[in-house]
């Protein structure tokens, strides 16, 4: 796939310089998700969700985010994931998904809107988004982990080597997906965090396992209450990130047991979280 | 009113050191916002959106929200904006606003849902994002500004120095206006960049005027296609970040004239668009 940026024309400005040069801007398009149920042939679909994205990786991007949102459960439940090509129309077509789902899977339109800010009468807080999470994220069951100080070090760079678009652009948020020995198996770019990881999430599941207990999850930012939540919905246990994390996302990973890694650069970090699984 | 901080035990590690601290993390809270519609005793009302922010400054941020995507064109159209009191329930009430609008404003669901990602038929694209926008923004006239190159470099300073939060947690996207003597007149921080945005406009709007054309908006990171539009609405003329542009940022701010300026750090910065107005 081509790389997804725009070149531009731009006067760089120095204290006492002023040039016009080439330059390239990270591309930014809105993606809309729809939802048909059954055959290819019914036409009955509906608008999900619209999220501004950078182009590329869609169909994970789709699939990452019906996963995480709690959607769907695995590919079992999805029977296409496709542009959208009704009325042969072109223009805009790269812009617009259609995903089929198995007949069986409902969706209630106001439910998703809640999905994980649960509303009962007139409360909504920050402790009852996290309950309506136990009840709709069951917990991965699986091995615990240990993860070395000094592989952790390494992670942003790896995560910055790899990160393609940025290096032209700065203009990106990445995730990654680090193994025990501290290689690099997955990574995503995106102008949101939350959909680099959903495409990140979304391409694990297209390969045929979300299962990703075993490894280490880098980010290239903040750390909020969705990427948690998302990265929990994942299994992941150990979350690393180069910038801070917010206090419901360091109360949701207490609440489950994650690793939170915070402000990890230049061979430092902070551990709020399940620390016992960092080890020297 | 409080900083929102939550207080946290981290464990702070080195290369060879390894020490538990008490440390502060930014506050993130969802808000949920409701209109009602008519008089405060009527008990009609429907959810609008849910948001993940910092708490603080939350009518500014409804009403700023309403303005920015269409909903509202002044306060004229507001007749209350306040926490939600139904039930006397007291757990949650802070993340809970309802709004009174004028019982002539209305609002359709599936309309404000795609407002600014137009779909028609099939075909959603960025070309499509920005035509809706000719027709739903109207240009504001206002009389051309120019922006000395010293003061722009001074104005990262000047709003790390204002960012109370982000001094303690590092957790925090800003944005400032300064007026064209390069004083900070507004500014607010939150964990999502578009909340700080829609609190600043909010409280221009509460204090009587939107009109900020003779202003200069800086933002602490990134600029995307959501940015750029919050700004044009607020009639802002120069939009100066930190951080780099996005395409679709890009193409916006030349469609309406914007002056874009990214990278600006360092004495340093890039002009992507609308350079007549920046002057040595």
């Amino acid at each position: 796939m081509a790389i997804p940026i725009q070149p531009v024309e731009i006067t760089r400005v120095g204290k006492d310089s002023h040039e016009s040069v080439p330059d390239l801007v990270v591309s930014e398009e809105p993606l809309e998700i729809r939802i048909g149920h059954g055959l290819e042939g019914d036409r009955k679909q509906f608008s999900l969700s619209v999220t501004m994205r950078t182009p590329g990786n869609d169909e994970a991007l789709c699939i990452g985010f019906l996963f995480t949102e709690g959607i769907i459960n695995s590919m079992a439940d999805v029977l296409s994931v496709k542009y959208c090509e009704d009325l042969g129309r072109k223009e805009g077509m790269e812009n617009l998904m259609r995903v089929e789902l198995q007949p069986s899977i409902e969706i209630d339109d106001q439910q998703f809107k809640r999905n994980f800010y649960t509303t009962s009468s007139c409360g909504v807080c920050g402790k009852a988004s996290i309950d309506s999470i136990k009840v709709t994220c069951d917990p991965i069951e699986s091995e615990e982990i240990s993860v070395a100080k000094a592989l952790l070090f390494e992670m942003p760079d790896k995560l910055r080597e790899a990160q393609k678009v940025f290096e032209h652009t700065g203009g990106l948020h990445a995730c990654g997906l680090f193994d025990l020995e501290g290689k690099l198996t997955f990574h995503n770019e995106d102008v949101g965090r939350h959909n680099a990881l959903d495409k990140l999430i979304g391409s694990l599941l297209i390969r045929g396992s979300v299962q990703a207990s075993g490894s280490i999850l880098m980010l290239s930012g903040r750390i909020s209450f969705e990427l948690v939540q998302k990265a929990l919905r994942a299994g992941i246990q150990v979350i690393a990130a180069v910038g801070a994390p917010s206090s419901l996302a360091v109360n949701l990973a207490n609440e489950f047991g994650i690793t939170l890694i915070g402000f990890l650069k230049n061979e430092k970090f902070n551990i709020y979280t399940g620390k016992q699984r960092v080890v020297a």
